[in-house]
């Protein structure tokens, strides 16, 4: 049986865009739910500049609240050097920076061009191992850009190849505004593989916003990469903005994974839990469908 | 460049479980919003009992008002010899019978065994030949029965074998309730293939019931499937009913092949502007994505 590895971004990547901010012990709740589910390896906390991301302000919180286990990794996002030492004056295993492909998107984004981007991610990933820490890179709208459309994949390539010079434990290729397909994924994913060698691993992290999410994480992992990210219930959707969607559902993903004949270590009826849990405390439907739907077969299933 | 064929099947399967009947004429507007589009195969009508699908009791008097096309193939479905005469006392250019993978789920559907359904999906292809039409035959519950749980694949390839025999247009794999993965939908089209040899061309429906329909369409598309159905906006799922989801939308399937370089002969800006009016005919947000998102790269990316 073949093996990916998941890495759980609700609590991240999944909440900064909710309008509403939720209280510190809802997001640990979020995390434990995750952890009893058996998530691994899991984005806990970003620690960004408060005013820009209210929702991301608990950082620390969330860490102090957490368990103490040597089996999950915690991850903390972080975009600058601050954000990096704030990250590891907590229990944070691994430090997350985010590169960006196009230059527009990093000037609003996280007032970086590309290369400046790339030179910090250095310094966080340096930063990070010499505090005794793992720490990845984030490629980030690697198969699109809002402001410059197309982004050529050799661009992506050759900013893979720079990362790759300060080895970070991962580098991941993000459809940050969800607009890739299957076939431009593989093609990424091989391009980059083959440029960087075997010796680092390849991440993939997909938003659902044109219903392509799920086909592309399948894209992925048949292009080898070793770890994909998704999130309970889907979040990542603004209630207020249509046009944003959520990463790809942690559940859904699992249900395609499992019956494909795919090892997770995550267990689904304990995810549908958990995404049922989440529901309540969300107050809406989620982008997760099969929660609603439930597995299939069935524990039971109707006799005939 | 890559071709598949698509079948629009919104006008059918999609509006049958809708609760509230549309007149005849949103049915129609409907079509001929998908021909405006470059729909070319169209799924119109359904001849069963106006009892239990009280939707699709005005079958003839929508292909009355359709307009005579020679560019454009009309399909009516038929359980039965009835339904086909029906169908093929309309301008019906094919006519497409459904056989069941499954006694338990044939016996609900349509009061058939599954072998029943094989005899009378015979008799249906050679009725509407003798009158001068195509025929083509749907297997349902292809991939699982909500009753019987996982379907041998061994089953339906039998069942793929007895219907060839009689030479329909083309065989389709149906994932009725939506439970199909990637890599069962590649292993069981590889293995219809073979076994019926390379004749008949093979078309494949999903559901979205569990996100992974496109992720299924694709994977259907590198198995060599000729031909894909989906439905305007998503529709197929039921209000009333949050377990029901619908067929996977046109314009997300559209989104994706055109940009993985598959060409279809539809029109995306058409179509995105078929799923907004069909969204104000229907009053409600349909699962489509893409046209709510918008397509990428959008004809005019914002100015950086």
């Amino acid at each position: 049986m073949s093996v990916i590895e998941i890495v759980e971004v609700g609590a991240r990547d999944g909440l900064q865009n909710e309008p509403d901010i939720l209280p510190t012990a809802a997001k640990v709740a979020l995390i434990e739910h995750a952890i009893a589910a058996g998530a691994r390896r899991i984005e806990t906390a970003s620690f960004v500049n408060p005013k820009r991301v209210p929702q991301m302000a608990d950082g620390e919180a969330v860490m102090a609240a957490l368990p103490q286990r040597t089996d999950v990794t915690y991850i903390g996002l972080a975009l600058n050097e601050r954000g990096a030492e704030r990250a590891l004056a907590t229990q944070i295993d691994e430090v997350g920076a985010v590169v960006v492909a196009s230059d527009a998107f990093g000037m609003r984004n996280q007032a970086q061009t590309s290369t400046e981007s790339i030179a910090t991610a250095q310094r966080i990933v340096a930063l990070s191992k010499a505090a005794g820490r793992s720490a990845q890179v984030t490629i980030s709208v690697a198969f699109g850009c809002p402001f410059e459309g197309e982004i050529p994949p050799e661009r992506v390539v050759a900013i893979a190849q720079e990362i790759a010079v300060c080895e970070p434990r991962e580098i991941a290729l993000a459809d940050t505004i969800g607009v890739a397909v299957p076939a431009q994924v593989k093609r990424l994913f091989s391009a980059v593989r083959a440029a960087i060698g075997p010796a680092i691993p390849l991440r993939a992290h997909f938003h659902n916003t044109r219903n392509t999410g799920l086909a592309n994480a399948w894209a992925a992992y048949e292009a080898g990469a070793a770890t994909l990210d998704s999130s309970l219930g889907g979040l990542g959707g603004c209630p207020f903005a249509p046009n944003a969607t959520g990463n790809i559902p942690t559940e859904d993903l699992i249900y395609l994974l499992h019956r494909s004949g795919v090892a997770t270590g995550l267990n689904l009826d304990r995810l549908l839990e958990a995404g049922q849990w989440l529901t309540t405390i969300m107050g809406r439907t989620l982008p997760a469908m099969t929660t609603r739907a439930g597995a299939f077969p069935a524990a039971q299933v109707i006799a005939s």
